[in-house]
């Protein structure tokens, strides 16, 4: 059958394949500065944030994503204090990161101001800490951010940005990788939304090489369900700086996907992908 | 967009959700007594089999599932020697199986033989193993020969079905199931596909149940991912007789999904299904 435009679609014209949602509404269509911005209200799924084409999260299926990229590097991490999220103008990886009582300051750093007024708007739920006395919400690029840094400065640093095209592109190089190794502290974790391992197996395989080149001493790719992304299945590559990973903390949180178990379990990868990644 | 109709879309209703995959030829359109099969070519995921509308493999990703459906009971089970598929039809499952050299005898009970016919034309990969003299294939209904079958005769189960409306409803029913239960051995395993945890968890949650109320003293759901199904992600229920589920055995097969440490981190179930399945 055909779909007619009742369904919001997003083609992943690489691997031959589709993903639609049924939306009811569109509430919000918006070129920004940086970017096509769209809002939609699905039968099933909540609210929809499109950008550029791309489904970036709904309200139904988030938890998924906002727990596997903020937390395996939350709970790796033996004391994070001051935590950086590149992108994540959603507020998502934000309200997960200071659900965390440790934290003193967590600073996200979104190039589109858009992005965090219309999440403040169709997604409250998790803007829910953008006024948290130890939060800022600075709207730059994260790239020239990066480089501003003082050395050895940061414990935990979320890279949740788009796909690695355009703007974002920079994010999975070299040279800002290599920034953000410097800005950790010895010890400190970043945590980066890696793709599908089974659509984008070699762009995984290429950023882990890149963060080991950069100089961190261990990395774990940690694959999770996310219906609404390309191939139904997505992963966060962490990597840790002077010392491989360890125990895992034990959080005391409730959340949804993630567990200290749930963790454990994503480090096991399935030979196709163990083999290539050499986890 | 709209997709138009170079692509195969199967739709999820009852989600709000859709899949589609771009299709070069349709190579099989047939009414058989019991389904509307269709065999197409695609562009990225080598031939689509579909059953009655519903995406049942594609030659690119069916690995996922069918390492699923067979190797966790079979390394499960300490000495498979007597194997049963109902379902089956296009014999992946039975190649898996057959792969374990302890195997004497595995029956394939399929429905419908057009099922097998179109497999052994467009996946003759997945038929390797039809013409194994161990191999016996029949096509008959499943829940009336499980009636026939003595007691305490059969170590592994696997029940590989459809989605369950229509003919394959009954497979998921306690009369079926408590039958599967008589045929089995004792510390015999059965596998059931159990759909989607994200869309279907009241499904899985009700399989358990009729599961342990047939006298099943343990049963465990594994999900895995399986970009072409409802979700991307899809689940495996498997129940044992008279006992525990043990260790797992070493069973030397390489597989590409599938692994001992695979099998072991698939019990971990995300906090939102574990509190729901009580695993």
């Amino acid at each position: 059958m055909a779909l007619d435009n009742s369904w919001f679609t997003e083609v992943h014209g690489k691997d031959g394949s589709a993903f639609s949602l049924k939306v009811t509404a569109k509430l919000l269509d918006e070129k920004t500065p940086y970017q096509h911005l769209e809002i939609y209200d699905t039968e099933d799924w909540g609210k929809l944030m499109v950008l550029d084409g791309c489904v970036m999260l709904t309200s139904r299926d988030n938890f998924f994503y906002h727990d596997m990229l903020a937390q395996p590097a939350m709970c790796w991490h033996p004391n994070p204090e001051n935590v950086v999220i590149i992108g994540g103008g959603d507020c998502g990886s934000l309200r997960e990161v200071l659900r965390h009582d440790g934290v003193k300051n967590a600073v996200q750093i979104e190039i589109d101001k858009a992005v965090t007024r219309a999440a403040e708007q169709y997604f409250p739920e998790l803007c829910e800490r953008n006024n948290d006395p130890r939060a800022t919400l600075a709207f730059i690029d994260g790239v020239a951010w990066m480089k501003e840094q003082p050395d050895t400065s940061v414990d935990v640093m979320l890279i949740d940005s788009t796909d690695p095209v355009g703007a974002a592109e920079a994010l999975f190089g070299p040279e800002f990788l290599q920034d953000v190794f410097r800005v950790l502290k010895p010890g400190g974790i970043l945590a980066q939304q890696s793709e599908s391992l089974f659509y984008h197996l070699p762009l995984v395989t290429g950023l882990r090489s890149t963060l080991l080149d950069a100089g961190f001493a261990d990395c774990k790719t940690l694959p999770f369900p996310q219906a609404v992304y390309p191939s139904g299945w997505w992963s966060v590559t962490l990597a840790r700086k002077d010392e491989k990973f360890g125990a895992i903390r034990e959080c005391g949180l409730e959340c949804e996907y993630y567990s200290k178990a749930v963790h454990q379990a994503a480090q096991v990868l399935p030979p196709f992908a163990a083999k290539v990644l050499k986890q």
